[in-house]
């Protein structure tokens, strides 16, 4: 009897578990059931679809469902929605009925975003961006939005901003908490706020409370007004940019952080011992912590993916886990982070500090050279705990050096020693992040 | 009696271990020799000055020489060549009669360009671009230059060759090999020259066996006749571009290598108690070779100045070595190297093989994608070798990462484990280095 393997959700991560598992059993069933038109996608281009920077919506779809379907020979069920999930039985009920037993779980649900309680949210013009079908429905009607409010100033909320500013709509944004994008430190995050607010209105401290049609107050124009504290905003359009929490509700009883987000082993095992699980619905190892965090970005989906699906198809393969890493483009900055930031650091009780410079991505000389700001944040023995960068030219890859010394333990000093790549056009003869290293010692030694 | 440190060479090196010893040793004596007439400048900088790209000579030095006189109190002697260095009495003699007794010498001396010994090489109309007081001279004569030949398909004649060529001149590249950039493997420097025929006629397998003038035989025009093999090339100017050899005819008697490059320890001491050396005239420790290689360049000059002047005042610092990383800008192309190409690793006997993929360099969807060539050196048992890469956008800092995986001792299998940063703009979602890593895995399964 051939293995019978079930993948819920075709996403980046269940689309990579299923291929990997094809890729491990020539012979195995392998069925995976998504709630979508779409099978695996890259998420994390819908800011640039909306804004045109991406023509087609296709251009996104990594493979078409007949790759899948006849190449690798994977069972692909689009708009697929599972029903209920029989952990004991080992079965997947989708809803309206088919019925799938499995030998192997694959649970690769995703995550939603999160929407607030409030009063207004079912409006049909406040929406969130999480999925390709979102992204069409709200491109087809932006020619009719001159302005939006987007709720929520963490990466996701921010590249909203820069994409609908882009098609040329009055932007808004909002948030709650004083600041912007809290997975940096707020030297950095003022630069990222400074590059909001050449574009685009900031609210800051302006918790969203409720939404209600602004035509209802007697306003002839039919829109929406927002009431954050003090302040009302009257817009066309809101889209919710709040975080997105797993979607694990279909497996209780697995084990999980309180979020929601499965705890696994580095098989992608889950505390069932047929059920498998990878992408957004998980938690990581982080390296750095030497624990388990959830910092759901598009590489460790693929990466887990493909870890859970070759071991449910009876292969070995191991996840090592994630440093921390992201980056993201706001407007003509790039901002990137990886490892731990000085306050996340400080809140585990690490004694940690944190040393800025600010550099030039290229030679002095050389036209382009643009001023980089990186954070080392350290401790006092200079053990190695994560780096902060924010510029407009060389921060992407930059970023990727530290990834990779977190990764090998090196420390500060490992840094100065660092035999990193030099030539006018593309950094200073002592590279921004040595300068960093080196801006460690120097304060070390006073 | 304050320590006596006498520096022979005002260039990166030189200047790096004045400022290092002056910090070190707040009391110390410091007198820097230089020949020419400029302290410390951006030697890499000067194509870009030639081409106009950089505006002003003034631009490439560092600091003024009052930064260094007045500021770091160093005796900075420009226009001030050194006829002889007495190690026994510990005593360096300028050309023209003053004497500089030391306690400590650091040997800084650079090096030269490698001119051949063939006729016609001494003609005013063949330089040598070495020195900012070389590319002055030969900017200010560029307008009357409408053809120029380049010798030598190394990285710096390639610069050359760049900046000529934004300058209007019609240029050729000579080279007596078969190909050009032997710093990669065949493979890349098919990419590079394929660059380089974009723009320029390109001769290989053409020794330089003599140059005339061109009038000599009945032709109107002055110019130069360029003999190379069967083939002759009639320019208004030849760049030699044909390597350098560090300058220490000075010092024969301390431990070198063949070629003249100066041994030195990892705190920069030569086999002279009381002399240091440092920059493009010493050896440095290659990390993957473990031992000593001349690889000249600008960030390890900076390093072991640092190094050499901080010792020679009686702090303590140490250089760990390079890895021999290196990129250059050719035209339009970036091409990165470090470690060692598999033509070195096998000369060496090693078991190496090499792994190509070409990969884009953002988000397939994403404008600006471009392919990267990555080839991974490595032996059978997954040990990392080196790397190379070339492609139009995203290579420089791409080559850092695998530095600092070759300085940490990774292998293939962490490369694979990278938390590399992702966002649709900078990379895809498996950065090309994960997939050229990917490729090791799936050839050594196969």
């Amino acid at each position: 009897m051939p293995r019978r393997i079930v993948v819920v959700g075709g996403g980046a991560a269940g689309m990579s578990a299923a291929s990997a598992a094809r890729r491990t059993d020539p012979e195995a069933d392998i069925t995976v059931l998504e709630s979508g038109p779409f099978p695996s996608y890259g998420v994390c281009g819908l800011p640039y679809y909306l804004s045109g920077v991406v023509e087609s919506a296709e251009s996104l779809v990594a493979y078409p469902a007949s790759e899948f379907r006849d190449r690798r020979r994977i069972d692909l069920r689009l708009e697929a929605p599972v029903e209920s999930i029989d952990l004991a039985g080992g079965v997947v009920v989708e809803t309206g009925g088919d019925r799938h037993r499995y030998d192997a779980l694959v649970v690769a649900l995703g995550a939603a975003p999160i929407v607030p309680p409030i009063p207004g949210a079912d409006d049909p013009r406040v929406v969130v961006v999480r999925r390709l079908e979102d992204a069409i429905e709200l491109r087809s009607r932006l020619d009719g939005v001159s302005s939006a409010a987007i709720v929520g100033a963490g990466y996701v909320g921010l590249e909203m901003a820069e994409s609908l500013h882009a098609r040329g709509i009055d932007v808004t944004v909002v948030d709650r908490l004083p600041r912007v994008m809290t997975t940096v430190d707020p030297v950095v995050a003022d630069l990222v706020e400074a590059e909001v607010r050449r574009h685009c209105r900031l609210l800051l401290d302006a918790a969203l409370e409720s939404i209600e049609p602004a035509g209802s107050g007697g306003v002839a124009a039919p829109g929406l007004r927002l009431t954050c504290g003090e302040q009302t905003l009257d817009v066309d359009l809101a889209v919710l940019a709040l975080g997105v929490r797993p979607s694990t509700a279909l497996v209780p009883s697995l084990q999980a952080l309180p979020n929601g987000a499965l705890l696994v082993d580095e098989r992608m095992r889950t505390s069932d011992p047929r059920v498998f699980a990878a992408g957004d619905c998980i938690a990581v190892h982080h390296r750095v912590l030497d624990g388990p965090a959830y910092v759901p970005l598009g590489p460790a989906a693929n990466k887990t993916g493909r870890t859970a699906g070759t071991v449910a198809a009876g292969g070995d393969a191991r996840f090592g886990g994630v440093v921390g890493t992201a980056v993201v483009k706001v407007f003509d900055l790039t901002v990137a982070h990886t490892g731990l930031t000085l306050e996340e650091a400080r809140g585990r009780g690490m004694p940690a500090e944190a040393t800025d410079v600010t550099a030039k991505s290229r030679a002095k000389y050389y036209p382009g050279a643009e001023p980089i700001l990186v954070r080392l944040v350290h401790e006092p023995g200079g053990r190695l705990l994560g780096a902060q960068m924010a510029g407009r030219d060389g921060v992407a890859q930059r970023i990727d050096v530290i990834a990779t010394a977190l990764q090998a333990r090196m420390g500060v000093g490992d840094l100065l020693g660092l035999d990193l790549a030099y030539a006018p056009p593309y950094s200073p003869v002592y590279d921004p992040l040595i300068q960093a290293a080196q801006a460690v010692r120097v304060k070390e030694r006073a």
